[in-house]
């Protein structure tokens, strides 16, 4: 559907920009940035992709993708005081991001024929792996460990798009559907403060 | 080998559960643990099955490799307490896994016919990558590159592996014997204090 | 053509041997400076193959390219000391490499057929991913991040090398000129102190 490929390449810009962001942050340099812009874009499609077999990896064959992260890097340099500011606005088309990036991991592991818990994982890889690599190379420990309903609202929405499908919506309105979920979810769980519980051991506190 | 299937899912339950607690040392949160708790057990197979080119890599095809991870994952968070205190007890299966991790990664790269000592490294990497990515996410320097003989166990026993294997010992008694081998290095090393000679240089004493 | 064959091993085993130096100076173990050795080495042509989808990785059927490397890492931890002293020679020999790295990467992509810009991408990669990987698992932010005209030499090269060859250059001449011209960039860069603007936010300054 036309409409799910302008989401998938909002979220890629999107996630771009976020990573071009927190290069600034750290002073990285423009090599710096524009390298961290488009792993933080591909990481995800790209770790799903080697782990299911799919080579070369999408973005290498479909260079407009390509071409849409360069966009995004390229207004993201230029107008990041601009889109710090914003940084609360673009979280909103962060979650597009998320929400698209999930189902298509989700559909693509499927396609496979690989059992539909595996495909779940497929679904928040695609989704969280390029953050988990723009913060390990920015020599942090990766934000969504510790902070927020992110993966957990991916894992609500594959499920949610597995059951309708069960039930045999068509794949269009599902795909909407389940990404509006996801948004809300997340939306819902910024406005309440909802958080995943912290996991911590005793001798921490020796 | 039946008895050999077991250990590896009893190496990978293992490595998942060290991964948790690795997780709640950090005060990750409940999916941060669940994420490195996957990758660390998956993470050297994954890595070796991609550089050999095995894809789908073998816990997508097979779906109770993740099962038991999970489960390993989850006994692991209730129990995380009582895990932290056995960690001497649970280090004895981690001895496990990597003897067992190294034999698989040693025999399939054998399978695909490459030079025996670049086999080797793909039984080293299948043991030791999935700390290695650990370590990386949480934000440390690798604990294998500065403690203990843990890779140099493994590259022991792919070495005694090749030679029985050579000298045509059945497969399945060489499988044993050589995780026995690696086992006991290790809990040599351990008990008497052996490690590796650390490098430096000059100009780290100015 | 045997002399760029050559250059390859020189850039490889010289990549090697930095990974070395690396490790020694955060005072890992033997192991370690042999791993970090390893994958300073062989990870960006490990991340390009495996992008382009050209597995078994060409190191792991070449056992030759692992033997060079492998005398590169044993020669830096005997003689690191003096290497360590003469990391300003050293720096020439690893300017090879990246001009090596950065054609054989752009011309392995071209050959699937991609976009060029997508090509150039890979040869950067082939160039750089090593580098990055060694920092990483060093716990630092990669220099290339922040420091020199790097990457910029490598994909003005990568430019040159498709202008070249698209006016019907022959391969062997166009590949020893391109090398000629990235390197030339990297030491004027380093002699004349050019570098790359350094990215800041605001939020930065608070």
């Amino acid at each position: 559907m036309v409409i799910f490929t302008l989401l998938d390449y909002i979220g890629a810009m999107v996630f771009a920009m976020s990573g071009v962001l927190t290069a600034a942050e750290k002073r990285l340099d423009l090599f710096g940035a524009m390298f961290i812009g488009v792993v933080t874009a591909i990481g995800g499609g790209t770790t799903r992709d080697l782990l299911i077999g799919v080579t070369p990896v999408t973005w290498l064959s479909n260079w407009h993708y390509l071409a849409v992260i360069m966009t995004g890097i390229i207004v993201a340099i230029i107008f990041r005081q601009t889109l710090n500011k914003l940084r609360r606005t673009m979280f909103l088309f962060d979650t597009i991001g998320i929400g698209v990036f999930t189902i298509i991991g989700l559909e693509k592991a499927l396609m496979i024929g690989v059992h539909p818990a595996v495909a779940i994982l497929m679904g928040v890889t695609s989704a969280v792996v390029g953050g988990v690599i723009r913060d390990t190379l920015t020599n942090e420990v990766p934000l969504i460990f510790k902070k927020e309903i992110y993966a957990t609202a991916c894992i609500a929405g594959a499920l949610v798009y597995l059951a309708l499908r069960w039930l045999g919506l068509e794949a269009g309105i599902n795909q909407l559907l389940t990404v509006g979920v996801i948004i809300t979810i997340r939306l819902l769980s910024i406005r309440y403060n909802w958080s995943m519980p912290v996991l911590t051991i005793d001798s921490e506190q020796k």
